[in-house]
């Protein structure tokens, strides 16, 4: 059997497989999405996001243990900071999950950043997609750090999880107001430290001032270490995907989010494209030059690039 | 005296409103840069990021004293998240420097990170110019968070400062990690609390396995919060500046720089000019439905965008 149908049969290493050749920027991977993408679109995408801290690993390890108790399978994606000069992701496959990663119906992957000039949403949303067609039921993917990048993936999901955690320090109230507005659900974990109220507080009274629809994200405190009212958080999700459906908001999403994906495809290709050239001619190289000595200024080198491709 | 000529006379004014046009994409702002772009190159760069909580913000305060007190110029870029919704900065001018506001060496800047489709770096970028041109001696670019483009940002500095705190939870492993190896300068914030030491310590060992130049970052102890040893952080931000202009790395890094600002640059006006193209057409709209209904695979989608501008 090739790569094709073991993926088609849930063959789990062909998974894996893919998702590398993925990573590894291989073309027969895309053809091979391409061939097969008709059969995705049957996963459920949950986006977890938070400031560094708030126990989203933890968290995630929980949900999915209460998803596989009502026999979901469940495919999870780490994204992780990369190492701008090993382009390689840093914490390997979470060995904190490990007990996970033995179990059958868990597929678990981390994802590095990639290096500055994207990258990394290709592959990870290519390895949604692997996930979505190798047959899990939901798919996780979380990202540690609440940059722009970042919550760019995570808003791509149709259910996005917020996690805070009490006593952030001082630009908290920032980081909130950032990405607040892309949350379906929030949870507070270490919901048993002091100021998981008044984190609370804050967070119903932000959304107070941010109503203007009829879906109004539930703000649930949990204790992802402790196991503490994980099954509640998971009706939560459940409530919103059941919102979601029942007033086609749904497919307005996905269609949202397909938007934004050919987006950065595009973009990504794009890229691609100028830098070989560009490579290719050393142009970068003597513009940069001639910017730096002040005989050209950027916006005019800029423009010489694009006469490239056009 | 139109606004060139007051910019060149150092009138805060005319700074700021050329950073607002810039923000707006207002054409007239790239050309006053174009024209005025031999005046730059005079002010030195300080890149401050580091994980959300670790008083970056009070960190810059008093650095900008410290540098004030030794008559220096001093541009503040405060880059700040932005509701993906309104597409505003959401701190405003920072509130709790409004005494440095007052002072006329200094100028202060929030500027939020505007959506998703990049331009954040674009508007950054250019206000640093501008700021330049106006004449300061120093500028700061400090950013909330530690997400990519967050770091795509901070690494095009001259020196590149990384903020640590004791006690940051779970995944500070992984963005140290992954924002390490940009460092030029560690300061460890909060100093006073317990668990300095064992951080100073980590961030050293992580050193010695990185070590692979004749330059090793520092790491200074300091409390932002108390004026704590903020002169001696200058020092060490000075003694990397020194190094780097004694051993000729000063240019090199301007010239890596300046290539990634190029590049920035045509992605951003790439991305511009497709979405333009396809937004006026309709194209993704149709598109995005066509792929939703399985009729159309995303990267057969995305050749379809990208053929408009061949």
């Amino acid at each position: 059997m090739n790569i094709e149908e073991r993926l088609l049969k849930g063959d789990k290493r062909a998974c894996a497989r893919l998702i590398t050749m993925l990573e590894n920027n291989d073309p027969e991977a895309i053809e091979i999405i391409k061939r097969l993408y008709k059969h995705s679109g049957n996963a459920y995408v949950i986006g977890i996001t938070g400031p560094p801290g708030s126990g989203k690993s933890t968290l995630t390890d929980k949900l999915t243990k209460e998803l596989r108790k009502r026999d979901k399978r469940v495919g999870i994606i780490a994204i992780d900071p990369t190492s701008p000069f090993t382009g390689g992701a840093i914490l390997g496959d979470r060995i904190r999950m490990s007990d996970l990663a033995l179990d059958e119906g868990v597929f678990i992957r981390s994802m590095g950043t990639r290096g500055s000039l994207g990258g990394m949403s290709k592959a990870t949303w290519g390895a949604t997609k692997v996930l979505d067609i190798y047959g899990v039921d939901y798919i996780i993917i979380e990202t540690v750090g609440v940059g722009q990048s970042e919550v760019d993936i995570v808003k791509t999901a149709d259910t996005v999880l917020m996690v805070m955690v009490p006593h952030l320090g001082d630009d908290i109230q920032a980081i909130k107001a950032g990405v607040m507005e892309i949350a379906d659900v929030f949870a507070i974990n270490k919901a048993d430290l002091d100021g998981a109220d008044k984190t609370q507080l804050e967070i119903e009274m932000n959304l107070d001032l941010n109503e203007k629809s009829d879906y109004r994200p539930p703000v649930v405190k949990v204790s992802a270490s402790r196991n503490e009212n994980i099954d509640q958080l998971i009706e939560k999700l459940m409530e919103h995907r059941n919102y979601l459906e029942k007033t086609g908001k749904f497919s307005e999403r996905r269609k949202r989010n397909t938007k934004l994906e050919i987006i950065k495809l595009v973009e990504e290709e794009l890229m691609n494209l100028i830098m070989d050239k560009a490579l290719e001619e050393n142009l970068l190289e003597s513009l940069s030059e001639d910017v730096l000595l002040k005989n050209l200024d950027p916006y005019t080198a800029r423009d010489k690039v694009l006469k490239l491709i056009k």
